[in-house]
């Protein structure tokens, strides 16, 4: 694939400067790029950089006076990038149709343009919609839906009755629709409380490698269109997630949790169950958070306070030391002062 | 399946008030509930939605005056939802036998009434009891054990040797018996400990999705009767978890050490190796152990502190900016007070 | 497998008191040791046992008085366990060649004296060394290289393009490729940022199960030789570990985080985007690590400060109670002070 600069500036809304002809089979990084490849400057640190690239044109925000070379020059590089990147991005590898090597169960009914490879499972009454994808090793289960032009990579397994919407993508070795952790004490025993709701994906929406998503106890867990989840998370039984909202890895949301539009939760945060976090709430990385959060919080810290606090109390944390001897050294001064006052 | 109200009455040792022939076909929320079905009520926040309820019979801890329709009233709500969920809660699918498309090794045992689903793998010598399911994609290693009436989802790895016992549950992704975290240093090289031990899993246990469970280095790591995990859970080389512990998702329990019998370990807790935690101690969510803890504690906090020495301190935490500056103007105080004194 | 203690001896460069004929036929704890195995004493508190073991032999660093049997006296015990273990472990079972039931894509090359179970998918244009072994389920994409003599145990997944050295350990269920966490906003939409670089991982290095390793967004994400992870552990995109680095389990790692040589990560740390850490760094459990750490460093906390300073810091943060307290009593005192002066 090889395009010319002046077809990514339509693309991207962008204006050059310089040559537009010049022709593009490419993007990297500004160390990386080759002839004929096009590179982005954004970080001032990476000035120096800018002057050895062999990169054939760059993307700019302005319009650089250091760098030879045409310059496309954007509104928004980051998007730019993401936008120019998927041009020369390889297509994913498609299975041609169905292998004979996958099982499909009865009553399943299969759209058109899917490619379903060897070693897939597909349970009785599914759907799986036109130009789905599913990998070796998936397991789909009985009357689970599979929207229109949705990937699923190898090994992952879709329990029953779970719903999968359009466009959306599913990482490796991903599980959706265990069983929420539901359990009630009978004495000393544990009796498992049955989880039969399911588990609802909307369009759009992309879970990382290795999730765990559980199905609700009654009714439904729900991560709504355009939510993007990293790796290694996991999202309780009944737990909600609203538009857009972006979920780092290793982060754990307990159940009936329902979490707003647009968040931004941090790596290896902790959520308990029952509480909602508001729209555009942004939580830090690692942080506990044990109470409901207002729309447009920025939060940190275990548990969670005002972001800007928790800047200044943790460089309050490494000084507790000192704080609890500077406290003793009052005391004994103080106590000498009294002395010395009741001595007259 | 629909059963009437003195059915579910005499199965759970409840009393009804009201008309005890109304026929019961389901069990769901107040809100989610349609005619037909039972509900439960005892949080008295959803006191509203008693209201407007469409269930048929609703589940009590004592009669209440705003419902007009049959009420069971029972000791344990909470049990009896479980159990009332449990007749309506649909049987888990089963492949009738065992799939030819399953790959059955030489000297293997199988017992009667097993649902082996295509795509099963199961090694040599191994034993398969009584009435077991195996999902798509399981693995089941060499000389395994899997007793009467478990069940083990879609992807499941279990390695060589592990036993595993009755009426076991093993949810999607997890992995049994792969290998403890143990290197020596030689040199700058590291150097694999190999680990020759097991993992014996006693009867009755859950296990939720995509758990980690690592083989002993010597001897067995065990998961006695009756606990329960939820997903994302690591559990070191000999580890020993005693009888119906409750361990939340994504927690890690480091090599050796031992948990005793009706544990509860709130989600993203980590304790390290060789210590012991007593019967019926309660570890707070995100907690940090690294010592032994007695039996029946209630612990929290990083290292874990008692519950509520941690519930005082967390609250001072967030003041730490606060009491730095009341720290600050006290010695300025006093410096002022000594010179005052030493002016006379 | 029955070797001489002698032999043993020679091996280990260790020196033998006693009789160095006695046949050995496998390593224990002193605990579980029967006649004819080895056993090791290092742990003093473990001396009660020493008496009490039906070992034939045991291996310590310095003669022991209070044992009667051949002792092996070597300079390093836990090397030497390692190296006595690995004679006596069960070699890892392999399936005969090829299976006609595992999944060969076109243009793959396969070495000489592989194990590839049923149930296997390797991709397009792949290449697997000698002696390779691939167990069920797992998933090679195209592409990709496998070195020689590399183990890859039950439903991992190899995502296409990547690179695994020779004599790698992959444990189950782990996910090598996954695309990177990056997104760039368009108004409210989350725009996917193509991942089309790859990960690479170098001779020697073990992968715990359950890990998810991303693929570069551009370039390369680099394990390097002799890194070991442990089990669920998160490894962003563009990430590079460094020789012989060691990783415990749930430790998450930020993109294109730079991590040095013979580095200790303790379980459960976070480790930001975009920093270094130096070579032989140590970072204890759970810690929060938010900027770049200088070699040789040892830290620990939330966020990370030197593991002296914690040490004291996390006996105060327990005390912050009585601390508050102290300094009310004080500015009690102060102003009390103030006044008896004010008055004269």
């Amino acid at each position: 694939m090889e395009v010319t600069l002046k077809y990514i500036a339509e693309l991207t809304h962008g204006t050059v400067e310089g040559d537009d002809h010049v022709l593009i089979k490419g993007i990297n990084s500004l160390f990386l790029a080759e002839k004929g490849e096009i590179s982005f400057f954004s970080d001032p640190r990476l000035k120096d950089q800018v002057s050895i690239t062999k990169a054939s044109a760059i993307i700019v925000k302005k319009a650089i006076s250091f760098y030879q070379g045409p310059q496309l020059i954007v509104a928004d590089p980051s998007l730019t990038y993401a936008k120019v990147a998927a041009i020369f991005s390889p297509p994913i590898p498609r299975f041609p149709g169905i292998s004979e090597k996958s099982i499909i169960g009865e009553g399943t009914r299969i759209g058109k343009g899917v490619s379903i490879y060897p070693l897939v499972y597909v349970g009785r009454e599914s759907k799986i919609g036109n130009q789905v994808t599913l990998f070796p090793g998936v397991y789909i289960g009985d009357r689970v839906t599979v929207g229109k032009g949705t990937v699923i990579y190898p090994n992952v397994t879709i329990m029953s009755d779970c719903i999968i919407g359009k466009e959306v993508i599913v990482h490796a070795g991903t599980v959706i629709g265990s069983d929420g952790f539901g359990f009630t004490r009978d004495g000393e025993r544990n009796v498992k409380i049955p989880q039969t709701g399911i588990v609802q994906i909307e369009d759009e929406v992309e879970i990382g490698a290795q999730n765990a998503i559980d199905r609700a106890a009654l009714g439904k867990t729900v991560i709504k269109r355009g939510v993007k989840t990293d790796n290694l998370v996991q999202i309780g039984h009944n737990v909600v997630i609203d538009e857009n909202t972006i979920i780092v890895a290793q982060v754990g949301i307990a159940g009936s949790t329902k979490i707003g539009k647009n968040v931004t939760i941090g790596g290896q945060v902790g959520i308990v169950d029952h509480i909602e976090i508001g729209d555009r709430v942004m939580i830090g990385s690692k942080s506990g958070v044990i109470k409901s959060i207002p729309a447009d919080q920025v939060v940190s810290g275990i548990p969670t306070m005002p972001h800007r606090l928790w800047l200044k109390t943790r460089s309050h944390i490494r000084r507790l030391h000192e704080y609890s001897e500077r406290l003793k050294e009052l005391e004994d001064k103080v106590k000498e002062l009294e002395e010395q006052l009741k001595r007259g």
